[in-house]
């Protein structure tokens, strides 16, 4: 978690994460979206590459000059469930009057995405109050 | 969401979170195990009691000295589903040679908890591949 935490421990790579879930993948793009400034943009791009968040692609457009695009990659893709329940936590405790800026939804049906605790025994949907955590066996001791 | 990355957004935040889960509750604890310095980790848990994720408590053990714990409000609470995903993340893709340092586990049965995504139509625990984000109401326009 560590290591997890020091990628994704800094608000702007979070905010660039986001932009590229939602589809805006180009940096002039990100950079107008997000309002990220094009230098701290630039560095949080080249350390999701990096970290093999994201992969740059090039792509052509008919008649135009050679682009580039940031994607995901599957370790990125696999960020969804942080990110899901990251937006439901704000939706929840920090309601945006506009509503909120991004929905998560199921693409086969269209209905709302949530991320909610499940147990490997089968219990479902747990309340946070069911939920314990318990040192495992990369704790550091309590000295 | 914005606000929800501007309380997360700093690593050290995450860090402190995760001693309070975990049930690291003292400053002088949290510091020795978190490594926060001392001045880092009064900011961060004066910022996290402003915000009500955290509350202060006083408490007096017999003969000592009356000493402050901080305890997860329910704001603070709501927070495990994004904890438990990010964790899962980590250990997914950073797996820390002596494992994972926390683990979620159901109170009830002491089954490990995952994080994972539901549909409001009943589609259970989704591939990230079958959610999509849509812009919500909130969304800034792509100018």
């Amino acid at each position: 978690m560590e290591r997890a935490m020091g990628v994704l421990g800094e608000r702007s790579s979070v905010v660039v994460l986001r932009e590229v879930f939602v589809g805006v993948r180009r940096f002039d793009d990100i950079h107008r979206h997000s309002g990220v400034s094009r230098q701290v943009l630039s560095n949080r791009l080249a350390m999701l590459v990096d970290e093999g968040l994201l992969t740059k692609v090039a792509y052509q457009a008919a008649g135009s000059r050679p682009r580039h695009e940031y994607r995901l990659t599957p370790k990125g893709l696999d960020l969804y469930p942080v990110l899901t329940a990251l937006a439901q936590w704000g939706a929840r405790w920090y309601s945006d009057p506009d509503g909120p800026a991004v929905q998560m939804v199921h693409r086969d049906c269209e209905a709302p995405v949530e991320a909610s605790l499940q147990c490997a025994a089968g219990h479902r949907d747990l309340p946070v109050r069911e939920v314990v955590p318990r040192p495992g066996p990369g704790a550091l001791p309590l000295s």
